[in-house]
């Protein structure tokens, strides 16, 4: 075994901490994309990935990033003479209202403060204030660098509501599979979500679910590119099969974590990652310091921890490395000021408590 | 150990048969793509990188497949008042020209017939009837449907004579490392290749050399996308590090991989490919077969042969695989007319001469 007793337990909010038992499925030996024993892999994986997403309609899986999935989507979703609203309250949610820019999509916002949560109402409001419907509106479910978590059902039903004309795509790129999420029944046309978070998979793969109106739109886009053109992925879907080669060790590790996961059950798996929301928060709180999230809408996934106590959270990194766990020290313009404490994937109350033992044998010292 | 015993050594061009050792690198624990031990993974992956690739420029490095970079490739290069030149003649450099008019690119095209190589004479032709210079000429190493290698040395030489506008774009996705390539002594602007063909790795990840040239063609695109923008992926290199998550268990593969790959010496790895090709030509002329590519544009790393005895291929494939070989059947339209033998990768004479003896077992009963 190459793997390395150094280790240090992964707490950052992804890449997660991956058990040996997903990282040696990795190693079965490699196969042809064009053989039936990927035909057969390809259609056991879309029938997990299907009851896991909660749909009837299809998973998107790709060898890329969260990020690949969202330029998919902008790309597919955005015609050129409409516009799309993005929901913006966080580093990914701004980066993805970057990435429509980058590809020549008319992008308006709806910004909140950091640590914020988008509201229906605010989402009502931009509709109503629109010369013409939005071709899409793209939020994010859970906001890795703040642990928020928005209100996705009840601003789908909104958007809804409003006009059947508009797609609902999220980003729920460390919410799925810790967080609910419930792509048919709540009305969201594109799902994605990528493999390093709560999915508990190495990195190098992203999926989403999307529905027939997502294909209906890409059709009306002439120029959807290639990589991420959903049609083309939608097409060799259908025959178990993919447009380019596709990561296939990686796919190995998914079927057998997707055992695991269908095994524990969706809703005892968002079950946990809620009492370890609520372990976490407490802690937090009862030690003198904040929560960057506002209440009501803090993450089952990951907990920003806003540093009022003011330590050196590189010190705290220090310290909890000689511990064995590898700690965030926050992102972006928040970075010090708060710091998170990722509780997904695969962890459990147990390592969750050790970790926050740790923290506080650091915080006796400052 | 997941490893089936029931696999067959596959002899496909791509994915390749990969070592053991390295299926077994990619269960390293994981570690955050923002941390030092990643940083280091990246320096030593560069280093190695630049040294195959025989550049001083910088070796991109994403987790996507060649096709990813044939569209970040014409994203960052073409701009939209311009044209690109495409030299097509099968089935991977006709798909490359779609991509490109799939992300709103005017293309041109020199089409030959499928196993035919490209001239220096006839680019030089296309370009002297051009109304303006072409932003880029994109063409193909080793046209991996028909087995046909072009002359990429003296095309190259033909367009830097011409016009110093002009960027010169190689796919070398299936003759990297396995076929004598020189970015920087050839004047190749861009030479991407994926991990899964004559590189012996999983797939998942594509590298790129990366002229200046390309970078500063780049800044002058505004609308490149956000996952293959080039500007953006070389930012973040610099600092050893990636814009989005990148697929770290293939990573540890390649570093793994590139030890091996620099032990043997490029040379010695050419020279071995070289060695396999002209086996495997002799024996398919001797058993009165032809091979589909021109002759002295034949492929090192793969053979087309061309099924001039008319048997039924998939009654040898399925011979074959009794023998524990996974054969390829030929590709898109010369599919049976056809079939390949891949020689790249790992393999070596030894297992080479196993297969072909395989299929003169099969021979034998037609």
């Amino acid at each position: 075994m190459m793997r390395s007793d150094k280790h240090k337990t992964l707490v950052i909010p992804g890449p997660v901490e991956v058990r040996p038992e997903i990282l040696d499925a990795q190693t079965e030996w490699m196969i042809g994309h064009r053989s039936t024993a990927f035909a057969e892999l390809f259609a056991r994986l879309q029938g997990k990935l299907k009851k896991v997403f909660l749909t009837d309609s299809r998973v998107i899986v790709i060898g890329a990033s969260g990020t690949g999935l969202w330029e998919g989507a902008s790309r597919n979703c955005i015609r050129d003479d409409r516009k799309a609203l993005h929901l913006v309250g966080g580093a990914f949610s701004e980066r993805w209202a970057e990435v429509s820019k980058a590809n020549g999509k008319q992008v308006d916002v709806i910004a909140v403060d950091w640590g914020k949560a988008h509201t229906p109402e605010m989402v009502d409001a931009a509709l109503k204030a629109a010369d013409q419907p939005y071709d899409a509106v793209c939020l994010v479910h859970n906001e890795t660098s703040t642990g928020v978590i928005n209100p996705v059902k009840d601003i789908a039903a909104v958007v809804r509501a409003h006009n059947d004309e508009t797609l609902v795509l999220v980003d729920s790129v460390s919410g799925f599979l810790g967080a609910e999420i419930r792509p048919d029944e709540w009305g969201l046309d594109f799902v994605l979500t990528s493999s390093q978070k709560a999915f508990g998979l190495p990195p190098g793969l992203a999926f989403a679910s999307c529905s027939d109106r997502v294909l209906a739109r890409a059709r009306q886009i002439p120029y959807r590119g290639y990589y991420f053109d959903l049609i083309e992925i939608d097409a060799s879907g259908q025959k178990n099969n993919t447009p380019s080669t596709p990561p296939i060790s990686l796919m190995f590790a998914a079927d057998k974590q997707l055992d695991a996961i269908l095994a524990e059950g969706l809703e005892s798996r968002w079950a946990r990652h809620t009492a370890m929301r609520d372990i976490t928060g407490g802690w937090a709180l009862n030690r003198e310091m904040g929560l960057f999230a506002q209440e009501g809408y803090r993450s089952p996934t990951v907990t920003a921890v806003a540093n009022t106590r003011g330590f050196d959270v590189d010190a705290m990194a220090k310290f909890m490395g000689g511990k064995g766990f590898s700690m965030d020290k926050g992102y972006g313009k928040i970075k010090s000021k708060t710091f998170r404490i990722a509780h997904m994937a695969d962890m459990q109350v147990t390592v969750l408590e050790e970790i926050l033992s740790g923290l506080d044998e650091f915080l006796a010292t400052v």
